[in-house]
């Protein structure tokens, strides 16, 4: 793995910048995901922002500071929706990072996804078996740049050790809990973070790392102190909105 | 501000009587905010009900106690469940409550709200933005009883402090806590308290004043004891729950 | 009440069945109880599924071990999402759960609960007002085994005491809390873990039966604690995520 300039510092000063940014982050999510990604997103000190509505979507992403397109429960709507919102946040020089939710139990959505990726997101997060779905890879480290550099954008694969990618660098976290696992849109909620990083750092791999320690720490911190996955979950919640940065220096672990 | 004869007993009065009537509130919302609404309306002893689906919305509006009309994620669907479900509420001479949420973010919105404030609702509830866009004036108690008497209704604009005024009172409400606007769908939730206490309260002021008086007092205890947003969002459901009279007339804080 | 074979034994060994099976559920559910739903299956380890997408929702049926039928706030695409992903689960030779949810608010709703009894899930659970609408009858252990017997189904009705019957057997649970009515989607979520059970255990009735009194188990242990609905909702999923075998044994009440 090639030698990362993003350390613990990074992480912590990324988290300082997007609480004093409070980027407006428009979602495009799905109907599970909704409530839960709003609210870490509050959680975090950025406004979110969720509708879909074809006649409203554009108003939003006029004012959004960045954009997340996940396609978990994706239809017609949602469809409509991205083809609205994309183009203003592209023309705009904003931002935006992608979740292709649940590519892999889906043809239509795996071929979507791979149009969002040809359209250049600035991060996507996904999961292994979404990142076999897209690239017919497994998750490496060496495999996760090689998408990449492909694709010239920054890709985060997530599991019990994260990898995130650009074209020329590679950071593995290793922060974050088994719990999470348990906890319906967790991962929705990570990529609707990465965003919020996105509209606030400049670097687009220190962002997207930077979010996922984020959520990984504040989430190892609720596992400290929760009964099961219900507790973990408005435990996030709680210890998002507390991290400190000096929390954050000490927990975060980077490869 | 003139003097009002909405005291701490009516509160409490308000809601002992609200818990009686266990009023159905239909509830015409957003999908970010239905999950908590309902729960709210629950915890509260309201029964509600949620369904925007056009063959079914009649029904549930026939056999309602009252509605909440919130314009958040507003889409076709909704616009034609309000346009189902808004008559038949006044020809059951039924009271409703509007929630003009976002307004400002959308000029449909913002026509749709007006047109709707003109249907005379019997209460709304918004905050500063959606006030400022929906009247042209900032908040203070002579712009909100303005808007009132121009309306002839009651409106409530909720913020540190909440003004709520029908034509003829102004009421300041100081309970509620500042951790409440990390929590997605809070106003949302207030709103519909709002509707099941108009069902409930003869004096539309006095239930405006009693249902954001209530929601503020949860809020505050259940602050006292809140790790972050996430647990205050549980807590004010506990609290609601189990609110006395007697630690509504301790805490109420009206002017 | 006619003796029955399902003991303590059988529901703790079904609650390991589901748990070594972890089988995928397909729901199509209503909006309000979607993420419940899904965090509750999660919690049980379960894996769940919740697009009601027309292009999408027949790969998930393929690939699903069963179908949950929620009929709360329900739709056309709601129900083209039935009509896709049903046949599929048959031809299959799946199970699936049906939820005749608030078919007393509505008649399209009955009538289609009733249509939908005809093509015999291997189980329904719905609540005495539900019940009443759809049989006629109220609800007693004689009634349920009756209604059972004329659709060849497992019925399971819930209440402070549960009475679930297949044709030749009644049992009754006495499992539960009443504070699970103050908790939105606690009944849905109650189904959707009676779908997983039906993938793991070969007997419907010892299925529906095993979930209910997991579901109603776990409800106690977290009232015991809870101070309102809010740590209830919280609780639940905590307490099945954690619930042994033995704590089973010793709490289950079955008449």
């Amino acid at each position: 793995m090639i030698a990362s300039p993003i350390t613990a510092a990074t992480v912590a000063e990324a988290l300082e910048a997007v609480r004093a940014a409070a980027p407006r982050v428009h979602c495009i999510t799905n109907d599970v995901a909704q409530a839960y990604t709003a609210n870490t997103l509050l959680a975090l000190g950025a406004v979110p922002s969720m509708t879909i509505a074809p006649d409203e979507v554009g108003g939003f992403a006029e004012k959004a500071d960045c954009l997340l397109v996940n396609l978990g429960t994706f239809d017609a709507t949602r469809r409509d929706a991205v083809d609205t919102a994309l183009p203003i946040i592209e023309n705009r020089g904003r931002r935006w990072a992608l979740d292709p939710a649940h590519a892999e139990s889906s043809n239509n959505r795996a071929t979507l996804a791979r149009t969002l990726i040809g359209r250049r997101p600035a991060a996507m997060r996904c999961n292994p078996a979404e990142f076999a779905t897209l690239t017919d890879c497994p998750t490496s480290p060496q495999e996760v740049r090689g998408a990449a550099k492909a694709h010239d954008i920054v890709i985060a694969v997530t599991a019990a050790a994260d990898i995130a990618a650009d074209p020329r660098r590679t950071v593995k976290i290793t922060n974050g809990h088994p719990l999470q696992a348990r906890v319906t849109a967790a991962g929705c909620a990570a990529t609707a973070v990465v965003a919020a990083f996105l509209a606030a750092v400049d670097d687009p791999l220190a962002a997207t790392v930077s979010a996922l320690a984020v959520v990984g720490i504040a989430a190892e911190i609720a596992a400290e102190t929760a009964a099961g996955p219900g507790s973990l979950q408005i435990g996030c919640l709680d210890e998002l909105y507390r991290l400190t940065p000096d929390a954050v220096v000490k927990r975060v672990r980077l490869g």
